[in-house]
């Protein structure tokens, strides 16, 4: 039984976390292992490159610094963790992984495209997603959520950049529309897990 | 006065570390400013990166996130450091940049040319040295001197692994022969300085 690949995907505030449980365990009901990572992170050495990403006090970082740490942590968890897990067959759900890279660096900071997907294709050690699944929200109303409680660095950047990180998602999914799926965030939370679970059914998950 | 990129490369014991310091003085007698900056580090966020690679608590990093990690440290470094040191006109004398990368992980470790060169052309953020000195010694007296205190992370894959090193590097040197010279670094500190020297004059360093 060969593994499945899923990544969560949003701007921050598009409820992401709250659904990754849920999908979790409609997968694991399924009858397959489930492995839920969040990126960066999910190795010990790519929780220590984490640290240093949203660690306020690095607010000199260069965006060409901050893109190869997202890589190096990316290249850790692809290696350790995501490769060896779908080799035993199992669903592996991140939450985000190199399109994040790609919304966040090129469409938020405005990073040169090709940089990016370059950079992509070395952290992520040639390894791609099976499905996508990108939540999608008004940005005025997901930037409120996100930035309730606090902002993190990434989240202090403001609305115009939540909003351009939604347009390079929207891009994403029109570029590859069988990989990436838009799916409506808004409504209650077992609505969004039902349209979350129809847009990987194909994949066997059930 | 267009600043001056100067870059000391050779395999651990080679001599680097001694020749950095008569080589900046030189230069510095020439008039200019010098910068002296040693890879992987130089930036606070490039020393927090730089302690990650050389921890041996971090011996499960996968090759992939080793090379993001020092292409991280480095964009961070050109950014921060050297390029606005370059504007300024000064002489920027740094202790291994992206060649060591080529040589300790497609050379040493075996990685992929292609995916070191295109990993190279990230961190470097497009910056190339005007020229870079390679100080060349038996490898079999450059382990024994690099390994005399005991070895770090890097030091200790052994002898098999710097002799792959310095073939990396002669290759280097093979490929781009105006930037990259083979400095014969035996003998004494003092005729290795001159030669050094010597290989840097056509820069308007003197």
């Amino acid at each position: 039984m060969r593994g499945i690949f899923i990544t969560l995907e949003g701007a921050d505030g598009c409820g992401k976390t709250t659904q990754a449980g849920p999908l979790a365990d409609a997968l694991a009901a399924g009858g397959r292992e489930v492995v839920r990572l969040r990126e960066p992170g999910g190795t010990p050495i790519s929780e220590k490159v984490r640290a240093l990403l949203l660690d306020p006090a690095n607010a000199a970082m260069a965006a060409e610094c901050e893109l190869m740490l997202y890589e190096a942590s990316r290249a850790q968890l692809v290696r350790e963790v995501i490769e060896p897990a779908l080799a035993r067959g199992a669903a592996v759900l991140c939450d985000r992984f190199y399109d994040s890279t790609y919304a966040y660096q090129a469409g938020g900071r405005g990073l040169p495209d090709e940089l990016v997907r370059r950079a992509n294709a070395l952290g992520s050690c040639g390894l791609a997603p099976d499905r996508t699944l990108v939540l999608d929200l008004d940005p005025e109303l997901a930037y409120a959520r996100a930035t309730a409680g606090g902002a993190d660095r990434m989240e202090a950047e403001g609305l115009a950049f939540q909003r351009r990180v939604r347009d390079a998602y929207l891009r994403l999914a029109a570029e590859e529309p069988d990989r990436v799926r838009v799916i409506d965030a808004s409504g209650e939370r077992d609505e969004v897990t039902a349209r979350l679970l129809a847009a990987v059914a194909d994949l066997g998950t059930a």
